[in-house]
């Protein structure tokens, strides 16, 4: 199955071109371990599985881990390295088929691949970190972890308006 | 200043070092306008200031804001260009000087620079986005732009058990 076949891109969407040349670099610090190994079996969203899923931290980067285990929560930055880039307008299925902005939308699909997802700690074992709420292949390249903090990263009241109409 | 300097590393901090090669590849996809030129003036976290920024896409990705205009927050990503990337353990001065793991804090200093915050949308004219909550340097690389989810993104409840100690 191709990309576009896999992401579902219709005709009438928006596709660009991209930069000749990137800006920047990443590292894959580690890989997530999850039940899922096809798009279609992945949850539709974060909180869609009550599934336990494994962060596999590389052991060069153990120490950056030192009172990760106090935090209830964390976000957990990855790359959805089977994306396509360059779709800008996207009919995403679930959504009733209407096209939304690219950055209106939480698809992988995206110049910069990379999703956002805050997960339920379980526990910390050495360089594996159990976790709740994740919704990726397994196998996902793991970009970064940061502790969640409700004073900056929780509004309960924030409105996503097309999403509303939807619902 | 070095960046040593810049960023406050001290000499019992933990240095790793880092892969031989990247993984994967960035694209700025515009840059955010700020009141603050020096990290010395950045307020000491996102909801320090009420300033409303200004983010700035390149045109080439604007068909990407459809819809944008209908979420009352966002979730950014950008680029802390200037940040070392290869400390694992860190005593930032505001937490008591106290050291902490990398992946237990907020710091831009990390294997993957990438900062997240979420901010509150005032206006869309164009592909020029002016928000509340950001505390980053004026002409921070941007590289995506999500809408803020409450019934994924906002945990209330959530826990960072180390800062509530020094609170």
């Amino acid at each position: 199955m191709s990309a576009q076949e896999e992401f579902g891109i219709r005709p009438d969407e928006v596709i660009i071109e991209l930069p000749a040349t990137p800006d920047a670099s990443l590292y894959f610090i580690g890989h997530i371990r999850t039940p899922w190994k096809k798009r279609a079996d992945c949850p539709k969203n974060a909180r869609g599985s009550e599934a336990v899923c494994t962060v596999e931290l590389d052991a060069r980067y153990g120490d950056g881990l030192k009172d990760v285990e106090t935090c209830s929560h964390l976000v957990l930055l990855y790359w959805m390295d089977k994306a396509p880039r360059n779709l800008m307008r996207q009919a995403p299925g679930h959504h009733g088929g209407a096209q939304h902005g690219t950055f209106a939308l939480r698809s992988p699909v995206r110049p910069n691949p990379i999703a956002m997802s805050v997960v339920r700690l379980i526990k910390v074992e050495g360089t594996k970190l159990s976790v709740v709420g994740l919704d990726c292949l397994n196998g996902t390249p793991l970009l970064d972890i940061k502790p969640y903090l409700p004073s900056v990263d929780s509004v309960p009241e924030a409105v996503c308006g097309w999403r509303l109409r939807k619902d």
